[in-house]
């Protein structure tokens, strides 16, 4: 890499920054990218760990994600932890030298929501990878202190990128207000369901119990630490009875629910299995329009509320991380070199699930 | 009535009471209704004033109401108030002749609702008129003392009776969290709709914007206090273009949506309309299934809250009718005395709609 | 019913039952007490295990405690668990045989403050051995069904008597809502003191800091999960010099400091050390009147509350035994018979402190 | 002053900006104020209303408040409202000409308080006239636009300046959680106890006690809107009996009391009046240390939560200023020009005290 003593003069800088680009469908390109001018409130960061996300593949098959369309080449990723190569005049938290995990989301602080503490509802957020706004799959990047979260010790860089996707878990819990008198049903054992499984554990949910149609996933859920599980099949007319074996395993009443998948049956699983007073927090965006039985469920009182993304995660992510109350390393299934060939293939890999949870970048 | 002065010696007890039963499918029949023993905590009520509510007539219509059936005839009714006419040994907080405003469910304080302070949601709640409990439309009742609210002096027995269904209103303010920087809108312009209105104005909303398809029951609501309205189509396909009409008439973001209908349409223009990080309370219960764009919602975090009946609603209802901050009276369109024939003319004209709001027997 | 060798034939009820009677300052005698009859909702119950707790031993110096008076002689204690021995004629959530550890307190049900969540703000509240009420030292007792909560297998009787100074921790840490990011300082390293720790602890606290005059209490407080802990003196002037000693202990932000002792000293150096927009929870009742730096605190937002006993604690508090969050085991020292001769031996135990954490008695 | 046609070419800047300097002890000297440049989210905004605070008159007196020191001579005043002269490059929200009310804290948002929604209690915050920052007692001072907020047209410039003061009132409010269903205490009728007043009643407050020791300020009180007032001693034996007659005067529970004065007195008065699990909000800043009888009221569960500032409160006040819910023009009872003479003269009017509530620069 050529950092020479921390100091071949330039700190870095003279040498030429590479990043992931997609520039179309299907087609990523690693690519020169030049690194905006170091403010003073800012650090560039030497990236070690990156990993990819459903939305990343989502970009890369669809140009597109939700509403946000990738229209000019765009330099993709945003799950990153990295080590400080150079701070801002002003920069008084960290030091050249530091291991960082990132949070990718600028926002405008000039806003309601920013000033009211729901800074991730800023409608003028610049967030890594969500275009027009280029992502972190780089050598470097350049990106405000306050975001850049020191690691301690024993938390390495791979698990510091997790915080990127542990933090969707960590807010969904939040918002559910799960704690140790929450007993918790997770539909959907994907990579969501699994870090908001691992969250719930961390607040102190006593029992959870997770459900999906795949066995293979189930089994690592169980790995995990899940309770229990209940394999479901996808048809519709199987709610009543799902509902059924749900309660029977959790064994108690089910008072927060979280739906990892996002579709009608398990929305209407999951709002049917929580008990009256509970709530049901929808993480997963399978479909955007969902026939649910939302007046029964209304008529008990059962609460829902969604996420977006997060905010104010990052050091209860590091201290859960810190303190082993949350181990992500067995998330993390496959690691790929920063290498057009192996950019390609990671992603590839991370398209295809199977097993593949978390498909990680060692930069 | 014959109670001594105004009758005579045994408090009305000797006098037979008379309750308004009903008996099968659309048959109501005024019959006599034996009061259960007077127990220590609770008091005798002389019924003076008992409104009709959509459940009523629901029952009446169907011998049924969401998933409550009426298979033995059960006395109706249960917005109501009336002047105490005996008190058992242990009440201490109400004495013979005052007026009160009668809170219709019995909860259990047994179970984590009731204990937690949620007791609206206790899964052996009594409550008037839901089988297989009677109701209050007779001349008397036995009820605790702690569910009778003394009235004030210009508070009047129907304004008292009308506390029952502005209650509902006040719960999903409550649940909604409306106060003085809450702009609300309101989906459906019927009795609901109304008190809901006139419990967030109460509570400071300062801007309500009001929906619904009838243009009368829209004129009325302007005359109550909104400060706009807009009126919609049933049509499915014009969610976008209302949510555009509501979102102009509030000028400004919509906090808070109370759907006091129910259906997909209302529901997801209501879910479209309000702001990220806002609240939609669905209030009515048209139909139990929805099909409405719940993911997209949830990605703005919007919070959806329910409502079931109310708890802990009286005093303030009283309060907000003694100081003026709502008057129901308007609300009180249709007047019936407690006979055989008016009774079941009453029922008549309350489900008819049109211009009855409130239907209200004056006993 | 056959509890043979424990009484014969009528279910234990012709045994003479025989209870601990405060009678006048430091006199306690053992006596016969008549049990009251049992309600359709009551259950009976046959004490097995009984703590003593300092208002018991304060009851027995001075026949007083707060503004509490004896007047007549009073069966003390409060701290108990049993085996169910006949249950009322309603009662569906308990069998003969079950054991169960009991909460004292009956509260009314009708105030404002049981409707609305609170109910240990009851002003009509009934509770072992706060006079008039007697308490449940004592072969038998009658109570509640819905105030006696099954222990698992794993939970011994001892341990559900301790359910009842725990509930004092976990009150305190539910009111300064602790949880995984709530750094703690408890100032005290007495019984409440340690049951506030290990609460804390459950719910999640990183890290707690411990503070006492008693270097033996803080060794014990360390043993038992303390991070780490500050000997400070009873000089009033050492206040700054503490707060900074503490912070440096804490190495990060207070965010919620419990006084477990409650002198001028111990809260004004919680005020002091917490961060801003923290909270300071008063929980021990030293002093009445205090001086303390309160607007200096007020101006950096840290919030006080205090606690009153509990509510709705006993099913958390045992699940944190059954999954074994905490161990209340090490906090029994010492074990006493239910006879003359060790009940008076038992209270003196107490009083002295030193080493005597919580006295049990075995009956 | 020549902005002629809005331009004499250079938007007002080549005039001389002039400001009051606090230059030492009980000396303020109109002298020229450099403006800073303006950033591109910054506004100009020429000076149109600004009102003395108490802590203007105590750096007046003493160079010092709390434990802030004026070193160096400092522009003094921040409460105030002008008009925009000049935007800066990226502003959007404000134009030219545009009437607005200036908030007067620039937080950092980099710290966890900005950014968890708590930005009063930032570390870094700058604010008009707390050393080493400069007022805005200037013909001209640059805000960041998002401090700036747009007035209606029935909102004078002055009722914008007053803002700030009734800012404290709504922030003390929004603290205790004010709501139609908080009967409220008020000790002190000094203007924070009267902004506080205000803000309770537009809360919802349905009844409001005010006490004080002034018969003329409680007389204002009263025809500002006080339901009843309480004249007391200083005398701190009299606390008890101020209670009694407090109690008396609200004819029920005090649910939130709020002491606008700050001493031992008023705050245990505060105390013993509230009722249980009430609260108690500290605004005043008498005196630093208080004896108070804090055990009595945590075993109560009346909690104690102070203020800091405000945050967020500036569209509710200039909401509640349009409605008419307040009316803070009887509050300006004094109005003098921004000279040299007039500004000397209007702080010893203000010091005085007396009849001023408000004293106002009109510039």
């Amino acid at each position: 890499m050529g950092k020479g003593g921390e100091g071949g003069g330039d700190g870095g800088k003279s040498e030429e920054n590479m990043a992931a680009w997609l520039v179309s469908v299907n087609t990523l390109k690693i690519q020169p990218f030049q690194l905006p001018p170091l403010g003073p409130h800012d650090v560039r960061v030497r990236m070690k760990a990156v990993g990819i996300c459903g939305s990343d593949v989502h970009y890369l098959k669809t140009m597109r994600c939700a509403h946000f369309v990738v229209k000019e080449p765009m330099v993709i990723g945003h799950e990153c932890a990295g080590v400080i190569e150079e701070v801002g005049s002003e920069v008084k938290s960290l030091v050249v030298g530091d291991r960082v995990a990132l949070e990718p989301g600028i926002s405008c602080w000039r806003c309601n929501y920013c000033k009211g503490g729901r800074y991730n509802l800023c409608p003028d957020m610049k967030f890594f990878a969500t275009p027009p706004v280029h992502g972190s799959l780089a050598n470097q990047v350049v990106h405000p202190a306050d975001l850049c979260f020191k690691l301690p010790d024993n938390v390495s860089l791979e698990e510091g990128a997790m915080c990127e996707p542990l933090s969707v878990g960590i807010h969904a819990c939040r918002r559910a207000n799960v704690g140790p008198e929450t007993n918790v049903l997770i539909m959907g054992a994907g990579p969501i369901g699994l870090v908001t499984m691992l969250a719930a554990r961390a607040f102190g949910a006593p029992r959870i119990i997770i459900v999906d149609v795949d066995g293979y996933r189930l089994s690592v859920a169980k790995s995990l630490g899940a309770d229990d599980f209940v394999k479901v099949s996808t048809n519709s007319q199987d709610v009543d009875e799902d509902v059924v074996q749900i309660q029977k395993a959790m064994g108690s009443d089910i008072d927060v629910s979280f739906d990892c998948a996002g579709f009608s049956k398990t929305m209407s699983t999951a709002l049917n299995a929580t008990r009256p007073g509970g709530k049901v927090c929808l993480v997963g965006m399978g479909h955007n329009e969902m026939t649910v039985p939302l007046t029964p469920a209304a008529a008990r009182e059962v609460d829902i509320v969604g996420i977006f993304r997060y905010k104010d995660t990052w050091p209860l992510c590091i201290e859960f991380l810190r303190s082993g109350k949350i181990d992500v390393k067995p998330l993390i299934t496959h690691r790929f070199k920063f290498s057009q060939e192996e950019v390609v293939e990671a992603f590839e890999v991370s398209a295809r699930g199977g097993d593949a949870i978390k498909v990680m970048f060692n930069l």
